[in-house]
């Protein structure tokens, strides 16, 4: 039976990816030796990581000024390394869900933090609007994505000072403005590669402004003065990014993928609108992430739950159980994953709808 | 032609490592998925880290009290994460070459640090003898095996506070006697797995006694308390490490493979001694590491160098050529190395020696 990976992260990747990953693993690159076990300084290895930074600059049109990071450590290890680096007093935050609650937390280490507006009055199920961002701070961040909770912010905030941003799970997914960015950073596991790489592309004239000593693995100078090779990078998750890089040139890049996103999104969002049994938690459609629809049984359905969730399982749709924080289902729609599996979800919704 | 792979790290991993992994990016655990694209939270992703840490507790005996935990970020990250946690006021490191220093300097963004011995003053070419460890200082740092001068501590320092080890090289080469240590850590890409794997071993009841607010990424306690799952670890590395460890308990564990690395450092050493046209850098032969051995040109066959490394090029050696900071040769015999590999290097410079 065909698997329909819906999983939120680490997430459905290209076959291409898979395929060469897999064909690295046992001899990379000609050398006859494993990708996992070439020294990250031999040219090969040099060669992935240097047209993987390329091509981030290339796919997303980063200007001039700007520096391509393959770190660790997930958007976790960013949520300190961001104020660590460009917090000398102040910064706003947008509190949009967990991963913005928890990037606003490591920010008060470092300084005070301005929360612009929150939306967790309404178990942050929508996008906080109207809000002002304070001139006299150093920085505003936002999270563009918000995988729990399902609200994407699809236009650019309104900012007087630099944006920064948690892009992990939407990146990639449409063309984005990188020069409104001081900092822009992201897992990789949704839309680019395997977990344990680290996206990070930062303004250079931003950096060495603030007055605090910086430990040198949270440094971003440290990491752009070495190309990402201060320590030993992760071979093969970095590996595993250039061949979606690659894959999504090959797409059309940012701007055609957006159009399949978009596409994908509408319909799965179209049946929850359309099937009785279903229903959004998120009221505002201009709020509804495109990466991750997240629905939830109607309530005169509510019972119903458990045995729609196995119902899509035996239909070999995996992943779509709801975080807890929400509850009902969530379904990930990244970049890799074709539209032919978001019809196939639509249509075990329609065939439960008739069995029940 | 049969490729003999000499790099220090990333390095050779056993033929098992890779087969099992390069299936796994094609088809985990039956799931149809790649192990790239299921969630570090599925069921079949958890038993593979839990699998790893019980490995690792089962290998290296470690007694109850101790969390093993898989993070990200090296031992560099670790520099950091160790006096963040463990130094309150004062520690004791020894400095015996360029990882120890960055490991200090590091210790210093949080603390007094004692550094009571150094080798610096002959390039690293010997481990310090004779210091005393203060008994007034939270922990001694040393670092067992020194990757670049080839240099190894193979008798744990006599300490009378805990001691602390950057164990990255040798990891798993030799049992230890993990009772004496508050913590010990190891970037996975030598004896373990591939990069962006992080091994830690630490005491439990030795944390929670600084007083300084600790970043959450950065606080043991918080990824014991999730089981290395507080952020989404690299299920690639992971798994990679896991087919390692086990195929050294296949192998019959750490007391078995001392034996063969023995056999493996003492088959080269005895030809660099013999061979008139080499010479090793490290004059006791207490001191030299079973894990990186350093040779360089005895000195009236300097001009032979380049030759040599060509020449053992084309014989299928890759990675011999030594670190900038020493010259010469490094053959790291990590524990996937095959014995028939050194046998092969070491025809290779009986046959240069005869050649010229």
């Amino acid at each position: 039976m065909k698997k329909h990976n819906f999983y939120a992260g680490p997430s459905i990747l290209p076959e291409f990816t898979k395929e060469k990953t897999a064909e690295a693993i046992l001899n990379f690159a000609g050398t006859g030796l494993s990708v996992m076990e070439v020294s990250h300084r031999s040219k090969e290895f040099v060669a992935v990581i240097t047209q993987a930074m390329d091509l981030v600059k290339e796919l997303l049109q980063v200007p001039d000024g700007y520096s391509v990071l393959f770190l660790q450590g997930g958007a976790s290890l960013q949520f300190l390394m961001a104020p660590y680096n460009l917090l000398e007093t102040k910064a706003a935050y947008l509190n949009t869900g967990s991963w913005a609650s928890k990037a606003i937390k490591e920010a008060r280490f470092l300084g005070e933090v301005v929360e612009v507006a929150s939306s967790k009055d309404k178990n942050f199920s929508y996008i906080p609007k109207n809000y002002q961002v304070p001139a006299d701070v150093d920085y505003f961040h936002y999270t563009s994505n918000n995988t729990i909770y399902g609200t994407e912010i699809l236009v650019d905030p309104v900012s007087p000072v630099p944006l920064v941003s948690d892009m992990s799970s939407d990146i990639f997914s449409r063309p984005i403005d990188v020069s409104k960015y001081a900092l822009i950073y992201a897992g990789a596991q949704k839309n680019l590669g395997p977990s344990a790489a680290t996206l990070v592309i930062v303004k250079n004239d931003l950096l060495g402004k603030v007055s605090r000593p910086i430990p040198t693995m949270l440094d971003y100078r440290v990491h752009i003065e070495n190309d990402s090779m201060f320590n030993t990078p992760g071979t093969v998750p970095v590996f595993g990014c250039l061949q979606t890089l690659i894959w999504l040139k090959e797409q059309g890049g940012v701007e055609a993928i957006e159009k399949i996103n978009k596409a994908k999104a509408e319909l799965l969002y179209a049946e929850i609108e359309r099937n009785k049994m279903f229903a959004s938690t998120i009221p505002d459609p201009a709020d509804r992430s495109r990466m991750n629809v997240i629905f939830v049984m109607a309530p005169e359905y509510a019972e119903l739950e458990k045995a729609f969730n196995d119902f899509a399982t035996s239909r070999g749709m995996i992943g779509l159980k709801g975080h807890r924080s929400v509850g009902g289902f969530r379904a990930s729609l990244y970049n890799a994953m074709p539209i032919e599996s978001v019809q196939a979800l639509v249509d075990v919704m329609k065939e439960f709808e008739k069995n029940n």
